[in-house]
């Protein structure tokens, strides 16, 4: 199969995913456009054409069958492939994502986490063990490594994404302050910026805050 | 001033503050569409039609004021506007944003934390004090709160943001693994997804994959 879908519509699909797992758990095995569209604040128009660049899923009167269109659009994102990730900055962030973020989930596993800072390096977070920084280059000519997320901090992130890409790490999670652009020499990249969410809220409250008492 | 720009644009102004930000460090005063985009990977055009909801800042054959455009557009964002902030779930994430997050460039004041945990709940981490959840109304009755940010897990969360809202927070910044709509009742919410951003990038992984070794 051939997928070309535009970058939008691919930030759309994790969306769709959470949802129909939602529908999947509550035991759903249909669902129509307008239905999905209504859950998730979209019209059953832009569902449609969503779902039309990548082949359609639903039938004319049925709507679309919950578990194929999860299983299909979780192939289209490459969750079934088995890949390894390794985290970079065993600090509170660092810990959150080891200790929480469910990667076997997403087709992840996560094999191992650097730090430098010597109370953390030696010790096994929920499983993970943690190496220093100076065992990046050793670990990762024995250990293919997808992805690397960045939770270390800023100030350091660009060198370690320079010995990264040098090393053959082909994937770049970043939550650090920098950005990095998508493609990144052979590298694909995505930045996590917490900051443009509270700023995406903060402009929300304005506008609610308008609405309700008058222009300021 | 009146403003009603839509959501694509308000998304992508974080991004546009954070690029100024670079720019203003780095002594520059001025900046043409065409250098805007090629640091940040847009075309001119692109920029221009963006800058132009907004009632233009550029000027013919100047290119835009550095410093000007980024106050223009930190003020459409409101992050003059004095927020106050907590964070209910002080784990490794909420540890994560209170020790690291910088709440007071984006207009924020962190003021408290709530846990249940009997470890962390009278302690203060990064001056920050962490009260029982149980004394959430209370502090809420007596301190404005602008925003929530939820770093508690998942199961609990609906019950915390119902209990928010009904004590009049206006803001919900939501790190957990549910999703709440953007309107939610009186409340405003943003959701971050760690798991949608790594999707993504594996999506482009694949992508390149099938790049270099031909389909598969």
């Amino acid at each position: 199969m051939k997928y070309k879908i535009s970058n939008n519509v691919i930030r759309r699909l994790p969306r769709y995913i959470r949802f129909l797992e939602l529908l999947e758990a509550s035991g759903a095995v249909r669902v129509s456009s307008k239905e999905l569209g209504e859950l998730m604040g979209l019209t059953a128009s832009q569902i449609r054409q969503d779902f039309n660049c990548f082949g359609g899923f639903g039938q004319q009167g049925y709507g679309y069958n919950v578990q194929q269109l999860s299983e299909a659009m979780s192939e289209i994102m490459g969750i079934s492939h088995e890949r390894k990730a390794i985290v970079i900055g065993a600090g509170n962030l660092g810990k959150a994502l080891i200790a929480n973020f469910k990667f076997k989930k997403y087709g992840y596993t996560l094999t191992a986490a650097f730090d430098v800072c010597p109370e953390l390096v030696g010790k096994k977070f929920s499983r993970t063990p943690v190496y220093h920084i100076d065992k990046l280059e050793e670990y990762l000519m024995k250990n293919k490594v997808d992805v690397a997320a960045l939770t270390l901090p800023g100030e350091t992130a660009s060198g370690v994404v320079t010995r990264l890409i040098n090393s053959g790490v082909p994937g770049i999670w970043n939550f650090t302050r920098l950005e990095f652009p998508a493609t990144f020499g052979p590298a694909r990249v995505e930045n996590v910026h917490f900051a443009d969410s509270l700023l995406v809220l903060s402009y929300a409250l304005k506008e609610k805050e308008k609405e309700e008492g008058g222009e300021a």
